[in-house]
């Protein structure tokens, strides 16, 4: 089973990466740009079977070392 | 127009960041782990509200500054 986990900073979380893409994109000529927010993007293969095992292992995963809960939000997708 | 873009690691190329994650999840007692890839996920609001200049536009940004596509592969999902 499989797991994609994004890892976004919360709203109101200062962005300096997003905000450099940003700034970078202007200066090669790409206007139109509002906003940019970067995060990550996590897939792991899992050998758990069972979607509500693998879910409550991934939660366990992203509290304990992939996400900052403080300053970020995850959301994890599971495909077989 | 808000653009998602994901960009991971072509297959074949190390992730050495993926890798440590792997043996991170190991060692805080997380069992069944495979494997890990870690990508970027980089959400872009845009001015532009036809979806095909959009599209265009983060097709160009991708190639230009995002992604290295000589080893990483990107995709781009457009909303409203």
């Amino acid at each position: 089973m499989k797991a994609k986990v994004h890892i976004t900073l919360k709203n109101g979380v200062l962005d300096p990466q997003g905000k450099a893409v940003q700034h970078a994109l202007g200066s090669l000529g790409f206007s139109g740009v509002n906003d940019v927010r970067q995060g990550k993007f996590i897939e792991l293969d899992l050998t758990e079977t069972d979607p509500a095992k693998a879910r409550e292992a991934v939660e366990q995963m992203c509290k304990n070392l992939l996400a900052n809960t403080v300053i970020e939000n995850y959301t994890i997708d599971l495909t077989d």
